[in-house]
């Protein structure tokens, strides 16, 4: 087999990725580990920047997500009785799409079928090869064959765990880490939300978001121990939680109800560098992750997917490798202010075990601060409907 | 004797404050632990807010600040290539006055002897009684003799180190308190300043600082261990290690000299609550400490002093205590404001010992932000040139 751009990956950044350069006239083929089933079962984020939103558009796979999807105009941020809209038209000429991750993901498969895209489910012993050099290769193996995918470049789209970044080798790599001492107890439940817009809400009992994937679909988080279990939480014990975490007068309107999901996540800041060697390039997660305060992991993969098909379509249409040669820098300058956000945002809004009684009031005076600072407010709105890519 | 407010401190809090009550027609005694050269010959910061500039012309000395101070209309951050201009005029309606703290209070002595005011050096054995009473009173000896001060109210103007604030019981206060792994070694020097306005630098190798008193006095501090002596640091060294930390281009305008002051300063965020007591109420550093990254020291105490000399003069008008009530929980959220704000920029331009490769891009990740986004420097200049009172 050859094609000019092996994606490994299936997950919405191998899509896009493929979906883009595919409408340029750049072939590609997409090596999956899972089914699409398994995919698509994976419940992740759900606010869009208007930066992907775009790409979404451009992709041709956006008819669902203008339908059905939700503009918002701000979110809220709450901590103790300090309650601050911020609000996205006064500060920024952008808003975000609240759709679920799942749906674009589904949107993309569509998309990508529709036109014919080459998609390999269930592949095996996925490996990358000769990277370094002007003739790479793909091996797998799909239905207990061996096969070999040659192609000019290789997209390495297979996020945290997959085989893409492990291919660059230690002595080139340098990697970046925090982990945070707790983790997210996520529900997903068919109620209505609880407000129209997200609420970040910081309690005396630690963090609680109220987010939604649309009117009758609801997703809540609430802050837990890293070593807590979904065993442990009841849907009752949950829903009192939040109610205990958010706003009384949101609390007060809570509409509770079986959860259809329930999951714990830990939370992590990781970035790889560089997101480049030779002709094997990372995107999304496969080189960097980032806590969920914020938004930005699906987000920071969109503007990556974004960096890399411009690159690709100038080389495929003009032989210049700039875009390319640039990728990893571009890339990673965006990262790293992501990163930053989700990282000071995670700082400002849950409680930390070890948090000293100073660094206690240092939180409280940067909310104070941003309650009362319309410049603060501006920087938070940046940074959450998306920085220019 | 008896006065109105006793003032135990005569620093530049105890000094402003006694000038305008006194033009209010409110009788105050200042209680100094040592002598007016003594008091003299300390050096401290030298960048003024605009909220302490129109204080100071308020009290009436303000005459030689005018004359000699300095108004600067923005300041330099530099970390590694990254230099960024602080433009206070494109982002508030303030400036500052660099004019040193040994200045003014040089000044408001002058004015306070001007109107007769009352100071008393070398007071021992200070000690403030019944501050929980109707009937409080300052006791000490002076050139031997015990002597008892009568008073409505007590000004605790005395610093981190004085009486006034452990005379509040233990039991009532809670401290809250962050000790930097580094300190500020300074140097005066008889040299005309590197440069016009300030420079905040951070190099691979540490912080530096350069301000400036006058255009013939130049202070520099660099980053050092807190172990560090300045026995180990000849002129010639310090120079050096202050050329390598700044920007290349100011690096080689540095004009050098003979140091007149060295000296090295812990960097310490400190806060005690609450700022009042009975009749007792605290001013200053006898309540609070910043490290002295963005000059917040004295700044922070002239606000003090301005909620407190407002209450007082609205008691002593009108009867009416509300001032005199809210003292504490007003001039606290200020206070807050600034430590945040201190303990930021401390974070953003030093090197701190146990910083992980991570925390260090989180570092880098902001100052880059800071550097292409308006908005964060708008936040940045507000807090420097000062917040409201």
């Amino acid at each position: 087999m050859r094609t000019q751009v092996a994606i490994v990956g299936g997950g919405p950044s191998g899509l896009l990725l493929s979906q883009l350069l595919h409408l340029q006239g750049i072939d590609t083929v997409i090596l999956e580990r899972k089914s699409k089933a398994y995919v698509l079962g994976r419940i992740r984020a759900g606010v869009l920047e208007s930066g992907l939103v775009d790409q979404l558009r451009a992709a041709g796979a956006a008819t669902r997500m203008d339908r059905e999807g939700m503009i918002h105009h701000g979110t809220v941020i709450s901590y103790g009785d300090a309650h601050i809209r911020i609000n996205f038209d006064a500060h920024t000429d952008k808003t975000v799409m609240v759709y679920g991750q799942t749906e674009v993901t589904r949107d993309l498969y569509a998309a990508r079928e529709a036109m014919g895209g080459q998609i390999i489910f269930n592949v095996e012993d996925v490996q990358i090869n000769g990277a370094d050099t002007d003739a790479p290769y793909v091996t797998f193996r799909t239905e207990g064959a061996a096969q070999k995918l040659m192609c000019d470049y290789v997209a390495g789209c297979d996020g945290f765990h997959g085989v893409s970044r492990s291919t660059i080798p230690d002595a080139i790599r340098t990697e970046y880490e925090k982990v945070y001492p707790f983790g997210w107890l996520g529900v997903l439940s068919e109620t209505p939300p609880v407000h129209g817009e997200l609420i970040y809400a910081r309690s005396d009992i630690g963090f609680a978001l109220c987010s939604m994937r649309n009117d009758h679909l609801s997703r809540y988080y609430i802050q837990c121990d890293l070593s807590d279990s979904v065993d442990n939480w009841s849907d009752d014990a949950f829903w009192d939680a939040l109610r205990r975490r958010i706003p009384e007068a949101h609390a007060d309107n809570l509409v509770t109800g079986p959860s259809i999901e329930k999951s714990i996540v830990p939370l992590r800041s990781f970035v790889s560098e560089p997101m480049r060697w030779g002709r094997l390039f990372l995107c999304g997660d496969a080189a960097h992750i980032v806590p969920p305060t914020g938004a930005k992991g699906l987000n920071t993969a969109a503007s990556d997917v974004h960096y890399l098909s411009q690159g690709l379509i100038q080389y495929y249409d003009t032989g210049e490798t700039k875009g390319i040669d640039q990728y990893s820098a571009k890339a990673l300058e965006r990262v790293w202010k992501a990163e930053r956000f989700s990282w000071w945002m995670t700082g400002l809004l849950h409680r930390f075990p070890n948090q000293s009684p100073f660094d206690l009031k240092m939180q409280q005076a940067e909310v104070a601060f941003l309650h009362g600072n319309k410049q603060a407010q501006a920087v938070l709105a940046q940074n959450y409907v998306g920085l220019p890519y």
